[in-house]
């Protein structure tokens, strides 16, 4: 049995959610899921909803149409539709680091994600051996300042090549310039090594170790063009004393970013999350 | 401008939300908030409904009636209706010990709560300065084992002259016979002082001492007539080390134990609390 | 029996641990507690000595200076001396807000805290009826552009005669001017309401929202001429999420900002702290 | 340059620190680290010594016997004495699950952790191909109710051939017998997927779901032949609500399995944990 999840937001106003519950059960669909949020420094309203296909009288494919005909355009909505059993096409980029890139291939091999990855980008050869072992194909595509808007063609072309509708950035060294970007809007969840806004930037755990501070933090957020400064998904800290130096911080933080790259990752394949100016909506 | 409260649950089937919505919509109740949950492992359905008032076309003191007849019937739901600008009636029972006492009446003082304290009940009478100082009524009514089943009808009876629809044990260190217990169900939030269950009974934090656990834990719950065994509402935790002996436990566990209790009291205060089978749902 | 607590820090030699206990052992001193630390990216030594007084040879008004002349100045210590039966005499400031007030009161009253606060200190007359419940001498300095220098020099007269050496900022809403901050060189504890350095200014709580975080910090720091920039003694966090607004945030701050100015001053008051370039050893 | 690492724990007395630091000066040996802690409840010390080897003019055959006869039988010491470059022996045992194996040998081949690891055994053949994936030798051994005891006997050989000093239970799932219990006092390390006391014995996720808990945990600690019963080294716990379903609980449980495992096993191998009548004294 598949579940149809519909992610709408849109100015509050009157009989929003009777009408919409509303709307879905006249066509038969059982709503198994319902959460909903009021912005109410803005009056926005967000919804996500979820509901049994079988049953449902309008056709699959027609569901999206049909729905802001009679519904969303009536309220101006941003309407978003998935099916619980179409996995998204997953990228990884990576460098260097292989903590990230390992937990993330764990978590889809052993099935705790739906998720399907035909590839993984990297400017560095060093990880290949990892996705061999996980049978992934490993696209090698250096980068230089000279090279870097060419190469970022070649990877879009790869991405495209393979359907691909989210990236995840496992501690990929380099900034995306703005045609990477724009051609995945809220479809580019990056790991930042620190609790941001404080830190941002290179060398964060350099930058904690010379202030002093008392947490370490790592932020999972949606790429922008704004370096740092996407819609944070997720955020969580680790306390650290003055017996931890910088490769105490190192280490901490690596198990900190695995865990809330993964969180962030995980609500996004699970259509949890609604971004609007900035900031997300990460329902339950 | 107020609201109403409307918390239900029942067997799970189709078409409750977008019914129970329906009906609101059509009496011109606008939805506020909407929150729904499905345990799957019974097949219970839980909801949270607020909407405002004004406008509405049910009146006030009918709604309970009107809605248990053209739909908690027909789903057999069990239903609570509150208004928000009815503030609940409070009751606090406390023994020797001033922390939650002191923190829960400063979050009265301060506005933090929308509740009525009308009195405070003790079995000694240390606390009574600090009843004094924030101008509430403190009865000193002395428990001991021959004399408790009467005092507690003194109890229930000045709990009864005072409308009391909440009582909040700040560790309270007597064991409420029965007779308290069903007269409020699920009306009756204590603080136990330890990660629940372990360390049920007296003296958790020696326990905890003597067992070389790492963390310890406070636990809020309502009382039932198993002794700690209640529907938990809220529990929290704190890392401790073998630096920490028995009084650094009992100090930093009142820390906790404010915080666990206050937050148990502002969810049932805000209506955001149903219990089913000795387990909560507590609602954002 | 007293005890006396010897911190030091100095460069790093070879020795110093064996030297320093030999020392206290030679005067029959019992050692109870030994804390050390070495930053290793500065080659920097610190160490916490607490040992018994009764038996001791040295009589208590000449260690510091026997001490400074036969192992201090051997190594080019900093040396603080403490004897633990003397407490700590604490000024508070604090405007309008009560919470960290009054939890800093209620610590003192029960005896949680070994410290001697002779008088509150505000800009505002809001908060004298908690200085007349505390029965703690309560004066109203008020603050403008204009009068702030002289102002503050009524301050440091009233610190001066109270003898104080320890002023904690219960969320004071002023900045100190370089007069106060120079007379009390890591004396001055500030409580700030995000967690450092993001958010560092005002209305840290308003920028949090704006930013979309999924967590908000308070942060506790001894106060130097840099605003918010002052050696860090204390954070910590809270979880938030989008149903959060800026009353939800302040409200979830305020039991943070409580805890974490408290864990701040108890380190101090037990002479765990050592602060050297900006940053803070806390020992256990 | 090499360190030697001292764990010792006995009655406390006067001296102790300042003997033991004085000897290690007077052969030469340059303290890198010191840790100390007495218990108050039952008076008794412990402490671990870290110091460089080059120019200590001990020779490091003969430093645990000359620092008994010195030293240690003076005190009545329990001594151990390790050196830094000398890495432990580790044999990790499995069932069917893999993510704390895998979380182990990951932190292994990123050199995390310095330690080798010779053998895997396991109950099962199921994850022979991560034990190939890393090169390691896999043994699988069938334990039925009939064969344990002499199956028991092949895994203790294997242990002994490969002079294994660390076993690390990575949700291996079987009781040991003390007859392997017994000849690894204090080496054997488990994860069990609660926060003990609460939900000893078997499915502790299933009786967390049942009582309803709003947190969840995980302990490490050292086997003994109590089940459940053993000095517990690292505790940490989740945050869980009524939407976290038995799956929600394991998938959440396993992620901090890995971290609260890995942190026990990291403090084990740096030689930071005392254990005394069943509790752990773990040093930073």
């Amino acid at each position: 049995m598949s579940r149809a999840i519909l992610l709408v937001d849109c100015p509050d106003q009157v009989g929003i959610i009777a009408t919409t519950t509303n709307y879905l059960q006249y066509h038969k669909g059982n709503i198994l899921d319902l959460e909903q949020h009021v912005d109410d420094s803005t009056g926005h309203f967000f919804m996500r909803l979820e509901w049994e296909l079988s049953g449902f009288d309008i056709p699959q494919d027609r569901i999206l149409e049909f729905f802001r005909n009679e519904i969303g355009n009536r309220y101006q909505m941003n309407v978003e539709l998935y099916f619980a059993d179409v996995q998204p096409t997953m990228a990884i980029f990576c460098s260097k680091m292989s903590h990230c890139l390992y937990d993330i291939l764990y978590r889809i091999q052993s099935s705790e994600w739906s998720v399907h990855v035909p590839l993984i980008i990297s400017n560095h050869p060093d990880l290949k051996y990892i996705a061999d072992r996980f049978e992934i194909s490993y696209h090698h595509i250096p980068i230089s300042k000279a090279t870097k808007l060419e190469q970022e063609k070649r990877q879009i072309e790869l991405l495209r090549e393979n359907n691909v509708d989210l990236i995840v950035l496992a501690r990929y060294m380099q900034i995306l310039s703005s045609q990477v970007v724009e051609a995945y809007p809220n479809q580019i969840i990056n790991i930042h090594h620190s609790f941001l806004p404080a830190f941002a930037g290179a060398k964060p755990y350099h930058a904690a170790f010379k202030r002093g501070v008392k947490i370490i933090g790592a932020t999972s957020h949606y790429v922008t063009n704004e370096l740092d400064e996407g819609p944070i998904i997720e955020q969580d800290v680790v306390h650290i004393s003055h017996t931890d130096g910088i490769r105490d911080l190192i280490r901490k933080g690596k198990d900190l970013e695995k865990i809330v790259l993964s969180n962030a990752v995980r609500h996004h394949i699970e259509r949890k999350v609604l971004v609007r100016e900035n900031k997300t909506v990460v329902f339950n």
